[in-house]
């Protein structure tokens, strides 16, 4: 088949590796150009050992990356990097960012969450929020895709329909999250030393992490009204995974079973979205590797509640399987086109 | 000082080998007699090779115990096991339980969770619950002492000042709980080989687990009212350790500083108990193999809420080492005798 | 393109897990039956519920199969149980054997290693030794290949090459072998326990190691003499994943450099065998969830000495990849089928 | 009993915090001085929240120290910087040096492995070699005590007997090492980070390694002859523990067995170091957090050769432990004060 030629900004995050180890069994996929400030003038053998059995081009600064026969780029540079680096691309290139930088819709929200003002929110009009089981019709007219974080995946694909179905109740949302240590990212911090991450457990980022107004701003278009969520993220001592446990109050005369009933109907037809098989809670190792996410619904001890819980891979389905999904739509392709892998485990 | 004689029956899981390491360094303790059935005649070197520095009885069957020079017995058989054990034993003996079975206070309650009729009820008055920093007048006195599971311990050092100063509601307690795999036993489950549980996460036990009507207990207690909790634990890929993340709303116009105080306050000359330092989030590495329980608590961004984190080493704080905290008021001994070990880091 | 029906037998354990999970992404290859005897009656996604996504026939009993339109087997039995199940099937099936009852060509050294006689012995003259680069002529006429086990590819990788060049000496040969828990199987035994095992690292079969007589089988026949090594294996906490180091003597005037030419020269050609790339040492990381082997060759500070280090997926490369590969070969597919998956790192 | 105040120079590493650990808990030390440049100014509890529970004096800068009442003082700065430091002292302080300063006798040697010349090679002549079981009486009489590396503490332990007792050839001897995290200590590296040294094994340092000339030097000067070692270390995803196997030849008609009775004699009295209960083999999970060395002695199937296996935790008898048990050598106190904790497993 025709294969597609794409480029990777910001090829030596854990977020751009896992996009090249995916893009390289893709068949239609052909990567010509990865950049990395860093690292430029590297193989990416040298920076991923992992990738040294796949024939990749070398490691070159932004700058140095000619795009002319590039169709594609995918963004995994930190949050609030990638926005002028994105600007400043030819328009011909169609654009799938990893990073948060154009997920919020709200120029005030992002400064607020962010630090200071967005550098390139004129291309927020134009962004597309690349949830794909939710906004796949977008995504497929889209130049710019705006991938959402892991955790705001995990939670919306859960809370999205049952919001929608009104089977739950928006205003008591109680979210405890938790996930492994690649969603820290490759940079040097103290906290993510194997010895200081591994065995043991720990929150982080308690009602101040950055996911929350990203799915407060998805969760209240679908609700109608503002929507305040507690969102609690727990750093795991596992490398990859990501389970989220949603505490719910049910709307009404809604029942667990409602709520089952719900999902397992919205996402019948899905390819990467599915309720946990009979007798199997969900875990963090039956996804891992893969682009899938696995959900289950349980009823509380406490009459009128239920608990969500929703688990996928972060650098997968939380970030560079995703991003491919979206590219795949975006290009015409089948949307499962690249993402086959089953889940390795053990 | 003087070494009184001690006997631990079911010394053969991770609760009995925790308590051997704590004893063995006890200057008031002399180990005289260790049990366990399926391991009789041996050595305990051969069934825990980390106890063979240590010069210990071997290991013999219950009913061959010379109970006769012996002062005090730790328990540590698996729950439903030790009752009649227990009330087989001579009076002259004082008693540590640290398996559940004489922490429900209501035979119907035991009946319904522990699947079937108590055998040994007539105990259940004479036992006391060795939750020490709130019932340590009871524990002084008592010859029974039926230590709280590791959960409740963790839930309960956080929750029962909160509900008696009335800065929570009882009403609305949702306790999402991390715990180590060594909670769950050294008996072969498939579910907590190294395969299975490493590298992942998972939810157990959801709304059925006991320790929730042994939390609902003693929060009814001090409540003055049937409180019932949303208990959800997850195994984590560790072997030590337990985290509970309580999302609370709080009463009326009672503040996160309010609870801080609170604690702060009751817990200001408890050996075992602390906040976090400043700028720290509690986390299970800090009381890895300590006595200790470390304690946080965070404004929600949802207004009128509050996020509690506790956490502990469940093998210490969370069994064995509550226990001997509790040997040590049962015989007058300064309460942190033998308890005094950092926690390891990393 | 057509597709082969296959059936996996012992399919329940992670060798036969890992052989579904690359078969159902091979192109070639359609799963018509899975068989485990502890399991029958169960789906798939009950027993690994990391394969629920893909659709797989239900679990049966070996003796209720079709075996007629079924052109290849897969056997992921124990050892010693899957000689008979072989014995008993069809002729016309290809049968690719991930146990060790096929590798030894002497049936004494067979029956001292395994603790008794072979049944169906009459079957290892037609038995191909399944290490893919060393006899692929003969697997590609085979109708039964004994594939090696995991910690004999890594070796017999490393030194087939060395030992036929002459460039070190087969009498000296002394290798410190590292594993993963998943070798262990998922039968349950205290030491895979994740408490048991984690956290720590320790020796196993010291000098008895069933795979010791594997390897000095192959290394014989190249030697052309009697060929004694030490092996020494050790678990490690990490479920997937082996490296052998091998300490060796140069033979006469060799010296390093020339046993990194010889492997460079003899695997040039092979998609999965290749050299850790500048400035990297072979790392399990590097190889998880891929067919691939890395090696690595080091000058010792001993004069007239070298260090080999080997490093493989034990499941993939080192069992269900490996058989694949086997499976492309015999059926006239391209090697590499199926196999393409890069390693997932982190 | 009277209280000795110590002081520890860099106390912001994993090994000066683990001498606080073990210090806090000793009757015969009274922590005074606290020093870490990079932290000056800090409480020891934001640095290591797992001592939170102790009180301690701040982290203030070495110059600032008033070192008027302190006798003793621990030394837990990185290599090539304690030497100047601790030649800055006042000479009335006893000093244990946990750092690789002191260890190497011949300066030419140190300046090769550490690149570049000893800047205080006066206070060498004084420095006593701080194997304890080894140089009990030099140490006795020290004023200057150089603590030996966690590998050379575990390999000499084992052999120095052996080569002294003339059983194994000193000429042929092959170390495979195997450590846990910590041992790379805590300052900022990606190779440590939790995602990539976990759920993986890697060799390092091979053939280069700081710890060979100083297992060297002291092979050397039991066997009379210069010997020359293989010494192969390995990064383990395991945060404590070190675990060295250790190939060598038997001499003359010596057998396995006369080995573990050399060994068995030599440290029959010894409190920390003892044979693998039988049955049992050695691995770091029995010794993690304790100051005990476990040794095992195995007949390799080759013919005049034997398997040696030695494993302590890195941070305990590999350095805090054993300066410890230094310091009461210095002092005059019993050898295992402040050092009986038992083994934290699991």
């Amino acid at each position: 088949m025709r294969k597609i030629k794409i480029g990777v900004i910001g090829a030596s995050g854990y977020t751009g590796a896992d996009l090249v180890r995916l893009a390289a069994c893709h068949p239609g996929m052909d990567i010509a150009v990865l950049t990395a400030n860093s690292h430029a003038g590297k193989k990416m053998a040298e920076v991923f050992p992992h990738l040294a059995s796949v024939s990749l081009p070398p490691l070159i600064k932004n700058e140095e990356a000619d795009w002319s026969d590039v169709e594609a780029v995918f963004c995994g540079l930190p949050h609030a990097t990638s926005q002028e680096v994105i600007l400043g691309l030819p328009r011909h290139l169609k654009v799938i960012d990893m990073s948060a930088d154009f997920r919020l819709r709200d120029p005030q929200t992002y400064a607020t969450w962010y630090g200071g003002p967005h550098k390139a929110f004129e291309l927020q009009g134009e962004a597309v929020y690349g949830l794909t089981e939710h906004y796949r019709d977008a995504i497929r007219r889209a130049r710019l895709v705006a991938c959402p974080g892991c955790y705001p995946t995990a939670v919306l694909t859960m809370l999205l329909p049952l919001i929608s179905a009104g089977v739950i109740d928006p205003a008591d949302l109680i979210i405890d999250a938790k996930s492994g240590v690649s969603g820290a990212g490759r940079s040097l911090k103290q906290n993510i030393l194997f010895c200081e991450a591994g065995e043991g457990l720990s929150p982080y980022g308690i009602a101040s992490h950055r996911h929350a107004p990203e799915i407060e701003q998805e969760l209240s278009l679908v609700a109608g009204r503002n929507v305040t969520v507690n969102f609690t993220p727990h750093l795991i001592p596992m490398s990859r995974g990501e389970l989220c446990t949603i505490y719910a109050k049910l709307a009404g005369p809604a029942t667990a079973a409602d709520c089952a009933a719900t999902l397992s109907d919205r996402y019948a037809n899905e390819p990467f979205v599915s309720m946990a098989p009979k007798g199997v809670l969900p875990s963090t190792q039956f996804v891992r590797g893969s682009n899938n996410v696995m959900l289950g619904v349980y009823p509380d001890r406490i009459p009128g509640r239920v608990i969500l819980i929703s688990t996928l891979d972060n650098l997968v389905k939380g970030s560079a399987g995703q991003a491919i999904q979206n590219f795949n739509l975006m290009f015409g392709l089948a949307e499962t086109l690249g993402l086959e892998q089953v889940a390795l485990f053990p």
